[in-house]
């Protein structure tokens, strides 16, 4: 049985509240529980942490190693200026995807660029919650039932 | 039924002889056919073209208005470069996720701009042939079957 | 009698349908249609052709050489892109007037520079398709009636 | 009867004794005598006026409101550099098309970028003098007797 | 015996006829001519071909695997803004070397960079028409005889 | 009754002993105590906090919504780099005025760029601790006397 | 009793005319009235002058010199552009605040870089027409009172 | 008998009281007394202005045409934004020498460009007031008397 | 007697497990240790911490006035981005000596940069952990003998 | 009789104990062995200069005219850095071919750009000591026997 | 009596040979003697060097110290590489007047920046070799005569 | 035995003459002659050379292989221009430890980047003379020592 860790950075606690005409009017509670009850249907476990603060998340990327076969982590701001979160993704082995709700390219100039990508497994942007549930599902497929078999 | 585009930009018929420490051993070929089994599996009609020519892919892509519900485009190096294919993208109304094989923002910096990611619908980058099931993935269940529902 | 090519590049022929809010109603044949009835009152033959293909454009001038007096060019995206199709104009050695439907400058960035506009005679920008009609009437009244004196 | 300002900036007072091999050999002078014929011949009123002074440009395009249906400028080398300028276009609400003599694309890189392209309904370059008789003529026929109808 | 392929791009048909202060009088044919009485002389076949569609280059470029023993390529336009091309010469396994007619470093700021050099064996430059019998010299001594002893 | 919040950013509990030569010999504390004199005569709440946290910072600006009619912030030096606190103030409904005590402008480079300025209702710069006072009269005259009414 | 310069600059004249969803619909004479009447209240003399002549506001601020306490100045596009106002205001000895309507960093990048802030004393931006009154206030408060004691 | 016009730009009127570390104390008066007494020592006639106005500047220099032998100009801060003046220099004939009292690439990058200097016959910057005195010197010797031979 | 502090910002409890290729397998722990002995060794006390979030550096940068007589700080990623951290250096009167493990010079481009060097006594790179050890020896030799002559 | 010269920059002593992944086995003297023994061939007679001065390959340049029919020129790093060496090979009228070992454009990118190139006849890059002696076999083929004949 | 330098870089000894149509057809040696009668006129002596080798004249700037009141240095291309040279400068304490002979600001984009200015005294461009004697004379009236009142 | 060199570059022959407010008063005889006794103590040899003369610190770089065993360069004004310098680091295999005696970030721009310290083994900045003696330190207990074990 695998394990996944759903990482959220700052201001995705406010979904929902915050500019739904970008970022839509779903909870991030809401979409917790979907991709919860898509891990359940195979099996997997799932956890949900989301934090406003660049070392907490450091901290808790640091843990997952050991603990979790992949991190799907949606680094909101931080995506394009924390060197330190890249640091973070390149000293532990497991693979993380990040995920961006809204179409970043369509946006202002500065977050066109990503400091993390290139230390990421890959990226999903613009498919608002769903993306969250193709990298749920691209884990699932690709990582953990390969590994298990 | 749901009919989706595979659409490969220039040098995606070298896959497999093409610097396959890059992109991996498969041929485009047999991606194709692994995504036209999961089309079928879910009564979807998947149609797979490839071309070197910019003004080919641009007359493809306006021909798919009308025909195609979505299209799975890997724009290969066209990506970085093709104002054309954007006004092409933008000039129709049905929607297009950008594909890419390879993390491109591990590679030469002028990989790291698409062109066309801000008239795309989404992008999916890094996660190697897989990107392309999850792109119909997305379509299948969230733009064809919510459309046909 | 003088001659004169009008020649649309990528996406002209979506005109119309493509995004309506920029580039207006009509269609290129609506444009062309106008175009031959004042070339017919002046007694000048107009051809019109349009490609997708960066190509073909470049082969069309190439062509024009010793047929036209002059060539009204629509370059649509190359405008901004194509180095090839700056030197096939510059190996050409009759005139070259550059339109824009729109008016680029208002529109992103990468818009506002042309590779072309150095080497051709001039620019008409964001007067829609009077642009062209502006375009043939100094072509009929300062090229062609000039050197016919 | 419609009513088109013709405005001039900067050393066009100059023209015809500056860089001819550039600006020609005509004087401005010339150039107004020849759009105040067409003007009569399609019954419309022409005021022509020059200054080397930003503020005096300034203020004639504030007055122009009311007064005028169309302002034809040629801004000169404030082209380049006058935010004012450009607001004081944004300010009003009838149309202007700028127009240069020269093919600016052709000359240094600091005239290549326009700060009052992006206000102006259009723009008309390097056609020289004749870029004056275009723009009336697009305004007497598309501006003026359109309002007129 | 060994076999080269001498690949030109965009607007090089034009070669005698464009702008010959800077590319000389003589014409492709000429140059070829020259080419194939060098590799007759040295026992090697010889191929010519030259199109102005990045596409058809591509397209060749990847059909040279397995055919010829090196390609001599005079790009043109296309050197300075196609990644496209650049892929399809990493995708080959036969060595490229990129010629060009003028010093295109004394020219236009966009002629400086080759988006091509980093992936051909190497570059000959501004000798004219030598630089192609300099480097079919070198294919013959160094690359065909080498691999033939 | 109104209700403002004043929150300084990185540093500021340092005020009075860091760099006096730039922000003067005042103590945060003394500010403080000059702006809750002026809120109490106006009959306002005025809660004042400061963190070298931006995880904390962003926290508290997401709890002041639904409590203050408005929040005068000196974010520090995450002024330049914190797109998080940007999004965050993005996040609530309440306007922000960004006051700094020395005149930035005067400065290093990257203090002339603020990152939060163009998601906030304005921004005093440069007139010391009379900087938050201001705010203050503005938030008392403009927003909670006028909302009061 | 001390006196005061307010100073716009080029364009402030349409105030109320001009684009008023940026700028809003008090005209410049109704702000100045209401500046006299705070003015007055505190026995402060206050002069308001306006030009869009950039030499009229460089001799205005040579004058100011002897004459007035402290200039508000709202520089309009003179504000982006003009190194000359600036040598103006570092020429004389008496204070000056830069003011500005609009909140000048959510609009085009050039309106986000002042020339002049650096010797000004401070800056109010996007505060509207509130931002002289601050001003005042603190010219009335800080400077005058001050300087009076 | 020669003909120099010493023409001063924006704020130089306030030499000796503006900035007296930069500019010393000798006052624009003093200077010009000094210069006339070179010229008459010479039999050389002298004129001298100064004015804030770039459209006046540009009127002066129209007019000089003609009239004078050479123009010593201290632009000042037009030196780096004046396009307009560097087209007025350009329309003329008569040499013209830039001349800086202060050393200008010892102080803000924005003052080590000169848009007139490649306009100019030349450059003395950075020697005070002497500076004014060899580019008299200059004209007396190399250009009147030359032309007086 | 002395006390010095070693300060470790993000990730740096990683090390041995991070990316040994680039810092090598000793842990922190083992770093620490053998400063430890040489300060014992020269009577000294040296306090180690770490921390990942960049509000708790800042903190103990703050308390470290007044009970440490410098500080060696590794700062990680922070280095170069964080404004905030570079300002808590400023506002300590202390010596603090930056201190990095690997040669970032060789690294990214964005680790070229340092924002804190300019208000560092100086800077060691490099060296491994031999640096650390040299900036502990500079601080017994240098800075505290020295002041407890 | 024609005669060449063979000049090397700094650093190219070192060839062979140097880099041998980037430069090859072959030292300089073996290179210039084979470039003497194809000049004796061909009855060419042909100098060899290596030094790590700048100055002295100037002197060396200066000292070439009138002596030698062609310059065959490897700059190593000074054709990225040295404005002195361009100037040197502009003073003279006998024609410079710049050769490059290695494919500089696959390197840092410092490298990708050569202050030389412009003012050189010709560049050869990244055929290894090949490179000389097709530079060796023009000089001979186009330049000597041409100017023999 | 005073002593005077006159320095000259780079490819200055071939004054007369080199691109004469920039440089003018006068030797170094023409314009050194014409320097050496006006110092010996004013009973001055003057001594005069060239190098092209940066060493050397770093060299004789720090031998120049205590032998000379002044250097006459025209850097050639050193002018705009050389932190060197600038250090040098920075190093002594007698005053250095740059003199370019051509007008370095109508060239190439590269020889508009000096690296020396901002520690040189002042700037003499453009002026041909009469830039030297008008150096030359202020050294004479304004330091050498000054000090030695 | 072991044998370090110490080699300093441009302008440090004028150390304690020298901008004695950046550089301090210690001769370079003064740093050597401690350096010297350092060595002695520890019976290892240590040469000192200097030289304003980039070719011969390239010589002196290349004879330093097989003869020291570590190399402290402070190559002065080189470290920001030399790519020769710094090929010539790369052409040997001993360690090189880069030094400069003031904190280069704190000062000009172009002093804050290195060519040399990508090839180096490490960089110490700062710490005034210090430096040379912890780079003698690190190379006795480090290199030298661990080689003699």
């Amino acid at each position: 049985m695998g394990k996944v860790l759903v990482l959220n950075g700052p201001n995705l606690n406010r979904l929902g509240k915050r500019e739904p005409e970008i970022y839509g009017k779903e909870t991030l509670a809401d979409i917790v529980k979907r991709l919860e009850s898509i891990a359940k249907d195979d099996n997997i476990s799932l956890d949900s942490k989301q934090s406003n603060h660049e070392g907490v998340l450091i901290d808790w990327i640091h843990d997952a190693e050991g603990t979790y076969d992949g991190i799907i982590f949606n680094p909101g701001a931080y995506t394009h200026t924390s060197i330190a979160l890249r640091d973070a993704i390149s000293s532990i082995s497991i693979p993380v995807i990040e995920v961006h709700l809204s179409n970043v390219h369509k946006r202002e100039t500065f977050r066109h660029q990503s400091m993390l990508a290139p230390v990421c497994a890959g990226q999903i942007v613009g498919l608002g919650s769903k993306g969250y549930e193709l990298a749920l599902q691209y884990f699932i497929n690709h990582i953990i039932r390969k590994s298990g078999e």
